[in-house]
């Protein structure tokens, strides 16, 4: 073996958050594929307890538990020639500063031989590392089997990238040092154009390096954040050279040095990405609370026939069950597009008209107030005898409601507190209303057939909870509305090149700075509601949830 | 004048977050008392903004109206003898770290002429400056009217005081400059035992600095947070010589060498400090989101009965609805101990029986599945009626609905999700069910009559959802069930001392380790509930929401 030649294991596996023994069991099947080889095992960031781990790293019976693990995996590697790099949380002994390091170990010959700290901890959006970590203070270097390795942890190589420039940077600090390869282990959150910003980031690496990079990610949805995989091998010509599966596990031994063909990074269609981050996170989030089954309200309206379309992807039509609930104001079509829609899916749909309750409930509300409700009172108790069905079925029948509510709503508080809002997790709630119509198609394109019936991607968005109401009742058209939200909840709001974008969507929709002004007081005063509601699965940089945190009884 | 002699307004007020303009009128109408003297008025941390902003910190927007205003304030002390201290955002002008500073700006004859940058910032528990904030790197130190001054803002003094131990300390960094006063600007949310530690950490600020300090807090709940007010001057004896209000505005003027009378720190008992809290926490955040009225579940129980004692003395009992909503597993004393608890506080109380609505729900369970509901289902079944029920009051009416789960129930999870954890806020999610006792009998004490029927307190808790039903038929009893959950939720979880006093537990109740495992894993499996609840008012160090982050989809 050439002694700048350098063989790895790249694992890129599914994680439980805590499930140290699970987690620890998974990486020893992948050491099995690097035995008596002198290659490296390479495993992601926190490995062992799963990214993130959040307040569980607080836990002394968690971090016992680790250091058992990290101890199991140490002694598998004694009497063989292979090593493991594994990211985990390592005790900080000094007296002052947090009490963890996020740390690298690298195991070999029964012991760990090297540990580094990760120096630039995350703490912005849907990241928090500085409420948990100590920044580490020293370089990435160690020479492991003639083998002169740097390695860097996810955020070490961003200080430049993001919207936050850092007052050091970890990659600079690897310049003077000849490395055979560098490996950077990840937990990396996927959203939109995220693969691109890797590939840049990376490549910076290798020119101030001037060494080929391992970058390892994990893979797995994980409440909120769906982590893609997608690692990938650069060489010094800043190409890639290998990449793992996108949205799947996947363990492949390779020699850096004789790996020689590139290939294109895996650059999916936004359209792909979506359906893709979307499956999984459902799937991952149903089976990692212990479900097999989910429930869905299937209204006849796109965004229940896309939901019950993912969660059929992710789960078999088998494991999905859809109920139509038709009231007075519910359109002909309600009923029956659910029809033809749960037969395309091969999802069973079952029938609970709430004509009759919601009659009682007018009724009772008569005799309790003397009044009348009002059309508003009306609707929500519409929407919550539903939500209140599909809990019975999730509680008699162990299966987890699913919410359907997308981002456009969900800024704008189109939609009833613990009605349709109820559920376990939302496969829509980051995406636009335009982006869940693009969804629909994608799917049916990537069927090949109808799959979602054109007459539902077809008709007018209405909630039917009065009499002939279309959404444009209430709101802006879609195109419209999602424009302006785009550009008040995605956009960097320190950034005053929003006013500029704002003029040209004041210009292209003849819209007036009233329309827009009107939009942002529905977004902020719809807080309360956004605060109960279920996790949204994230695919867009700034998502409702985790990396968005503002007051309720505020005025701005 | 002594040069010696510092003049001083103490402005302890109530700031609504985000509104810049109302908050600073306020503080404009407090320096209207100092106008004209060479004095100094004192305003809390982050005062402009009211807070904590949280996310809005990076608005430009926010950025733009709190540099008017804070030009606002430096005009009104041009041509007079009067300066203003006052927290603040201020940008960062450096390349790297956090575009901004948590900061202190001091204002006279027209101009900041001093600024200031914390440099603790805390980010464990409920904090998380680091998200906003670069941290300081100058001290605090400056001489104004003669006068040689030191600044700290809150955090600063804590360096070596709470579960964090900080690199650098501010205080030991102030320790070899003379200083007239030290004046320490907070917000300081109030949690049981929060006044001794303030008190502590004074002493050690006066200890090194061998000058009286002034401590001046902000006052007022603002979501979650109550912040107690309760400024306080220490004279360089180490005692308290002058205290402003706890839990109310307060401005007051004081030469800070002629105060001589010493004075008892205003130590609460828990009893008054968790009734002010909830009183003041509830009042906040009803009349911050705009509302005046309010509307509570009555059945005849503790939690409900404790809670609506609260919101009347809040709001005023006019401000208050009750409504009863009994089936047929109620007791007999459900309604008529809600109409003679409603009789005590001035409430109105309404009737709206479910019995129709449940058996209707039932009934139609069985035709969409052909089963008959589970009798958990049948259970979750009434309390999401009458959740509903509040909900519609609520619409209609335009009342807040105020949640009524006690922190024992939350921990568990005994409790409807979408049902009785329907509501705006809740007040008593921070308390354990003995806790919640304690209050009403405090409650009692406080109004010198049984302003809560002895009978309430004295009845077994039973969530009456099914026949003759008992809470002791589903959990331990709850000294025992409030035992555990204190080690396990308010502990310092790295702490290892834990084991002994589980252990302590054990033996006072004869339970046993398998009773402590049980309990756990409910608190575990619960997490999915409370992400979705109602903000609760934090009373206790570690209470649940924004203090405590952990994952869902997670095993552990």
């Amino acid at each position: 073996m050439n002694s700048s030649s350098v063989k790895i294991v790249l694992a890129q596996l599914n994680y439980v958050v805590g499930d140290i023994e699970g987690n620890c069991k998974k990486i020893l099947d992948a050491y099995k594929q690097a035995k008596d080889e002198p290659v490296l095992l390479i495993c992601s960031e926190l490995a062992i307890t799963g990214y993130y781990p959040q307040d569980l790293v607080s836990k002394e019976s968690v971090l016992n538990r680790q250091d058992e693990a990290l101890k199991l995996l140490a002694d598998e590697t004694n009497g063989n020639s292979a090593g493991i790099v594994v990211g985990y949380l390592a005790r900080n002994r000094k007296p002052t500063g947090k009490r963890l390091f996020n740390a690298l170990a690298l195991l070999s010959n029964g012991e760990q031989v090297f540990e580094y700290h990760k120096r630039l901890l995350p703490t912005y959006n849907i990241f928090d590392e500085a409420r948990h970590f100590s920044p580490g203070t020293n370089q990435g270097v160690f020479k492991w089997n003639g083998q002169r390795l740097g390695f860097l942890i996810c955020e070490d190589a961003w200080a430049d990238s993001d919207s936050l420039k850092y007052a050091q940077d970890p990659v600079v600090d690897l310049k003077h040092h000849p490395f055979d390869l560098v490996i950077s282990i990840n937990a990396s959150p996927n959203n939109l154009g995220k693969m691109q910003q890797r590939i840049e980031v990376i490549k910076k690496v290798v020119d101030a390096t001037k060494a080929p990079v391992v970058y390892l990610n994990q893979v797995g949805g994980n409440d909120e954040l769906v982590f893609d995989g997608a690692s990938f091998v650069m060489n010094t010509d800043e190409e890639v050279v290998y990449q793992l599966k996108s949205f799947e596990e996947d363990v492949a031994e390779i020699d850096v040095e004789e790996v020689e063909q590139t290939t294109v990074p895996n650059y999916m269609t936004d359209g792909e990405i979506i359906l893709k981050q979307t499956v999984l996170g459902i799937r991952d989030y149903v089976r990692k609370c212990g479900f097999s089954k989910v429930v869905i309200g299937s209204s006849g309206g796109i965004d229940s026939a896309v939901t019950l379309a993912i969660c059929a992807e992710a789960l078999g039509g088998e494991n999905v069950v859809a109920i139509t609930m038709p009231s007075k104001y519910s359109s002909e079509g309600s009923v029956g597009d659910s029809v033809t829609l749960c037969k395309n899916l091969g999802v069973d749909l079952l029938n609970a008209p709430i004509a009759e309750e919601f009659e009682l409930a007018v009724k009772r509300f008569e005799l309790m107030s003397g009044e009348k409700p009002s059309g508003l009172t009306q609707e929500n108790i519409q929407a919550r005898i539903r939500g209140r069905i599909l809990m019975e079925y999730s509680n008699h029948f162990g299966a987890l409601v699913i919410s359907t509510g997308n981002k456009s709503e969900m800024s704008v508080g189109y939609a009833t507190l613990y009605g349709d809002m109820n559920g376990g997790i939302n496969p829509l709630g980051d995406l636009y209303k335009m982006e869940v119509y693009a969804l629909a198609k994608h799917l049916n394109e990537t069927a090949g057939k109808e799959l979602i019936p054109n007459v539902i991607i077809e008709k007018a968005p209405s909630a039917e909870l009065s009499e002939d109401q279309v959404d444009s009742d209430s709101l802006p058209e879609y195109p419209l509305l999602d424009a302006i939200l785009k550009l008040y909840i995605e956009g960097d709001l320190l950034d005053s090149s929003q006013a500029k974008q704002c003029h040209e969507v004041i210009a292209k929709f003849a819209a007036t700075e009233q329309d827009i002004q009107r939009i942002h007081g529905m977004v902020d005063r719809a807080e309360f509601k956004r605060r109960q509601a279920p996790p949204i699965i994230r695919v867009q940089k700034r998502s409702f949830g985790m990396g968005r945190w503002l007051p309720v009884a505020a005025k701005y």
